[in-house]
């Protein structure tokens, strides 16, 4: 019969206890929230939704067509100019989605013949975009500037290195500034996805690229999201003007897709700019990270070092991370779980995201939750 | 440098008069729209606008996660329960776009070992995901389900035929009854993209697959857009029950991608509401689109007869085809242009899409445009 192999994977997953259901969550719950990516709390901050409201009202519920006929509005326009001069690039597109801005920039930037140097703790959207791309892609080790040397010195014709700025499961920096140099001493170009810096990372929060002095640059190319720090939906790519006006020529996913929903740029826009009159909620996702890991290791946990406001704290298999996660939620604290097959290293943890807007208070009864239900 | 070659094919696009360029549009325009997917006319519908502004005040800007840590609301179930029934099937997955969908369906139903036959006109979205599913991939002759048998017949094991309802550019419909002749013969699997049937085609807009007798069957999948007749953004995948949590369990872009906005969710619900209230909205599309090809076809135009809302009009080069439309956009009306090498055939034609709420003297209009400036 069709599709009845899906009964066997089926049953494998029921058998080792990797069945992911979903659990839809009503509008006001009274979980203290450490699992969304709403690092600063802009989500349903009432300008953003506001924003979101009126861009419905005045262009309407969707953009009606693809960014090249009918789904480009002035608001993309005008989002696209703020995000591109916020984060000191020359200009940048909006898609629909980040995992859709990372599938364009990559296979758009990687052409037949050319080599792609992948992190290998990448997110999987980068990776769909390497297997789509008609390039050679080489995986090399996490971090690690030597080994993209190496891969770069295999290759003689054009080349990338793609890789986060802040890897999403365990929240640790790529070593930017030494990737940049490695590209640039093989003429390589760097594509970095922005996903968990952009509001986070850098002065007032423009991003772990500017943090490196690489805003701007001709061999950068940024892309990010919209659906994190700034509550809202969508993506986008950053960089010199003719990088994006290659995109909008030769890119798949912008091409033969719809333009991203009004209400979606009417909300990044407003978050941009409150970001902007208050770049104070950068500096504090930050200053809320370091002080959930300094109360998770005094609390005897093994919480990852955070470079930006993901706290990863280990814990030792699938089963009890699972077990753990849903004791917090028991207990009023949504953590985020992240275990095989989800991960690249196989290790099981929980995922905590330090949020702006937690008090003092929130942050030690989250630490103490955590630490009363560790398996 | 670094993306250098990016200037050698910029120069050849211009010389070959090819360049896109993006067109920013005002919230109101003079302009009388056959260009966008708005088939029923519901992107600017007050109930559908409205419906945005209130999902998000009441749900946030954004879903604030992954569909599986904290993009799943309540919101979003309600809108995979009533579109699954409305369509006949027994459930429904809810994406951030159309092409998300698309990705997901053919990557998680086409496992590694297993055969994909692909509709040579199928859209981008499709032919990504043929792409980067482990399956080997046979690409076959346009809506020709003997060449579908033929290709099954090649392949002992799983097996799916993959295709548009209705093709994108064309306008014309997929034979899906004996497509699905052709797969049950071989026990292979249907997975079909509904992006321009469903609001369209069917009892009420029900779509082609319900058309066709496929609803609810246990060897069909459907996708569909939320971005078109139900003027929003996002993507669906309706099937068995079975289908779709395998979707949820397998599909990368379902779990790595932030779930869609609540604003995209209450815009596509509302837009189903009214649909299921005034069902007679489908058919007028429908008849706008007879009307339309029925006029062209009298003042002597090549129009391909439409089985959907999209009607296609033949231009004798590119270059004339770009010409036209800017001619109709000077004389007041928006068209789509389709050429090289965005459609596959090498043909540049007018694209017009038949909204359920033109009027009879809006059509009349269009037409003379379109016979004016003629090449
Ligand atoms: C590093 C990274 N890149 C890209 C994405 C995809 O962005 P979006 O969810 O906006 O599609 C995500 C998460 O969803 C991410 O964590
Ligand atoms: C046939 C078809 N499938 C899928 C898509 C993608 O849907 P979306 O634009 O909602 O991503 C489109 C158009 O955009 C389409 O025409």
């Amino acid at each position: 019969m069709a599709f009845g192999w899906i009964d066997e994977q089926a049953d494998a997953r029921r058998r080792a206890g990797l069945v992911r259901t979903l659990r839809p969550r009503p509008a006001d719950t009274p979980l203290l929230d450490l699992a969304s990516n709403d690092y600063l709390g802009l989500a349903r901050h009432p300008e953003v939704t506001e924003a979101a409201a009126a861009a419905a009202r005045t262009w309407g519920g969707g953009s009606t067509g693809s960014r090249l006929v009918t789904g480009t509005t002035e608001l993309h326009t005008e989002l696209e100019r703020e995000l591109a001069d916020f984060c000191g690039f020359e200009a940048a597109l909006v898609f629909s989605s980040g995992y859709a801005a990372n599938l364009a920039a990559v296979t758009a930037l990687a052409p037949h013949g050319s080599l792609i140097v992948s992190d290998a703790g990448n997110h999987a959207s980068l990776i769909d975009g390497c297997r789509l791309a008609r390039a050679t892609t080489q995986v090399v080790a996490h971090a690690d500037p030597e080994a993209v040397r190496k891969a770069l010195g295999t290759h003689a014709g054009e080349a990338v290195l793609v890789s986060d700025t802040v890897f999403s499961v365990d929240g640790d920096a790529a070593p930017l500034a030494e990737f940049a140099m490695a590209c640039r001493e093989h003429g390589a170009g760097l594509v970095v996805d922005d996903a968990h810096g952009l509001g986070v990372l850098g002065p007032g929060g423009r991003g772990a690229p500017h943090a490196a002095g690489l805003a701007g640059a001709d061999d950068v190319v940024v892309t990010a999201t919209l659906s994190k720090s700034l509550g809202s939906q969508g993506g986008a790519v950053l960089g010199p003007a003719r990088v994006i006006e290659h995109l909008i020529n030769a890119a798949r996913t912008f091409i033969f897709d719809t333009g991203l929903a009004p209400a979606a740029a009417g909300a990044a826009l407003a978050a941009l700019r409150l970001l902007r009159r208050e770049p104070e909620r950068a500096a504090r996702a930050r200053t809320v990270a370091t002080e959930l890991h300094a109360r998770l290791t005094a609390a005897g946990l093994e919480a990852v070092r955070p470079d930006a406001a993901v706290v990863s704290v280990r814990a030792p298999s699938p089963e009890s991370a699972v077990r753990w996660a849903a004791d917090c939620r028991a207990a009023g604290l949504a953590v985020g779980c992240f275990r095989p097959p989800s991960v690249p290293d196989g290790i099981s943890r929980l995922r905590l995201t330090a949020r702006a807007d937690l008090s003092g208070a929130q942050i030690e009864r989250a630490v103490r939750v955590i630490g009363e239900t560790r398996p």
